[in-house]
């Protein structure tokens, strides 16, 4: 089959690898329907983080299942599947406390797993699928392609911005800021809205992003960072800064922004992956009992609770891909995402 | 009147100062009648932070109505009063947020304050009220002298190990660990059995500390600290770590210690003034979906739920308290929590 491989920074190749089977009786093969390029894949593409030899890459999917181990009993073949970017039990306790990112038994695609076996990458035409009742939630029925944008939404982005906005703690009618108009960020935005957010404040620079974000229900935008940035939040929040700031970026100044932000008492939700380890300065949370709360979202946790408002059009996350292209041109969804001409890039095997 | 002043490490002094007057229609004198050494002000004893020029100091105390400002009308003359270790105007938006350490008018004892006048310092005899109504909560009578030392810990230490409950989260049924057995740490562990927690384990290494942690409502005593520590409440928590875990020190080593035994999912409370500036490890948080949350603690904004539990005999906090002494041995007081004969000392003007 054909899958993606990241060579090194700005090296993205579509190559011809195994195909992958069953090697444990809880496996699933998954057909790829729909894939995508993470901003966080964005890290390696750029040289950010080191690719020191070739490797699969690629961790969203949706897919229909095409062979199942002997084990499985939550899906069937034919079905049509969201698979989180990572995988998971679903029964050990952390699954059961609801952080399945900290499944005991889990493991990331791309990557051999606990169970000795690799897990294919996303990015390619079919997956190896390990623990396939806890990871894959299968949908009643094949959907409509024009749901697949929305579904594959599922596997990452909207389960991450929704899970920046849990952590934060959004009640209703609370004032929220959102750092970041990625993909994440404009999800953020419309987890706050689901979750009764009053006042939501998109914090973009980019007209279209400014429009979904608008779409997905932030009242205010504003386009100043830095000082000026905290200056226009302030504004707009009795002078003291918002209740709760989703930060969905994960730099040094991103989280800086989103704690300056935040009002005496406030909470924010990170789920920016941190790069270069930005340091939390504890005196200034201290001093103004600002909390920090989020990490590596759990979103295999959140399908069960988001997937029935995305099948009868509550919400269309979905809105958050600009840009379509066969998987054959993986380089191309690359460049155009770190050249910033689009958003979010699906792919088509 | 007599004060206690500091002016270098090791160097206490109880000497002759103005007494306090009403400076503004909003503030009250009030005679104390009890205060206390907190550990927050064995840093400047110790030599931790510098002590530039002699200062007045001391920030917990309860006392007598003296005189009033004409615009008071919450206390009256001759009513027993508690003060927070910080005033407020309980009115402001912040103060309305449960946030009144981030008062917009507020200040702190033994500083001059927004208003350009002094607040003097709670080791002494009288102290200079500003925002008597936001500050001050009188008691129904003048209560019981038996009842004085818990009525005294709502001015700082049970509000702050309360506050650690809180910012936690802490759950009914759930699993918390208190790193710390201050007389704050010892707070906590009372605050956590307060919400219900169900298993609470006191990391502590002092019998006298431990048996007041017991009769708080500790459950499990863990002696380690460190890679051993972090093991022990692991094996007491299903492998993973403690559901909260207060962390009442505010070292770097302290804050360690609570971020590795919090399990995945969980959540940090702090109230451990940060003292050299424990940096968070946000790579370890974000994988482990740890969160952090906590600060300087609003006790005036837990007055009102806590003293009737103290009134009614509910809670006894005021059993942190080992060592009582006379005001005039104050210096005396310092000595005995640095050397830790005493965990917590009251004085007596």
């Amino acid at each position: 089959m054909l899958a993606t491989i990241i060579h090194g920074t700005r090296d993205i190749r579509l190559e011809e690898v195994a195909d992958p089977a069953i090697a444990l009786p809880t496996d699933a093969i998954v057909r790829v329907v729909a894939a995508c390029v993470c901003g966080s894949d964005l890290w390696p593409y750029r040289g950010v983080t080191a690719t020191n030899k070739p490797r699969r890459i690629g961790h969203e999917f949706v897919g229909i299942v095409e062979e199942l181990g002997s084990e499985v009993t939550s899906v069937a073949v034919g079905d049509f599947v969201i698979a989180p970017f990572y995988n998971c039990d679903m029964t050990c306790v952390n699954c059961r406390n609801g952080v399945s990112t900290s499944c005991l038994a889990g493991g990331w695609w791309g990557a051999k797993g606990r169970d000795g076996h690799f897990a294919d990458g996303a990015q390619g035409e079919f997956v190896r699928v390990p623990l396939a009742d806890g990871t894959l939630v299968a949908t009643p029925t094949v959907p409509d392609d024009a749901l697949v944008p929305s579904l594959l939404s599922l596997a990452d982005v909207m389960g991450t911005g929704h899970h920046a906005a849990v952590s934060a703690g959004v009640t209703p009618g609370s004032t929220v800021v959102v750092v970041g108009d990625g993909a994440v960020g404009l999800c953020a935005v419309l987890a706050a809205k689901r979750l009764g957010a009053s006042r939501i404040v998109a914090m973009s620079r980019h007209a279209d992003r400014q429009a979904i974000a608008r779409e997905f229900g932030a009242t205010d935008i504003v386009e100043e960072r830095g000082d000026a940035g905290v200056a226009r939040i302030r504004e707009l929040s009795d002078g003291i800064g918002a209740d709760f700031v989703l930060e969905c970026v994960g730099t040094e100044e991103s989280m800086d922004q989103a704690i300056r932000s935040t009002r005496p008492g406030g909470m924010v939700g990170y789920v920016g992956v941190p790069n270069g380890g930005p340091v939390l300065p504890i005196g200034d949370l201290f001093g103004s009992n600002v909390g920090v709360n989020g990490g590596v979202a759990p979103v295999r946790n959140y399908i069960d609770e988001l997937l029935p408002e995305v099948l009868d059009g509550r919400i269309n996350p979905g809105l958050v891909f600009d840009l379509e292209l066969p998987l054959a041109e993986v380089a191309e969804a690359y460049a155009a995402m770190d050249e910033r001409r689009a958003t979010k890039v699906l792919l088509r095997p």
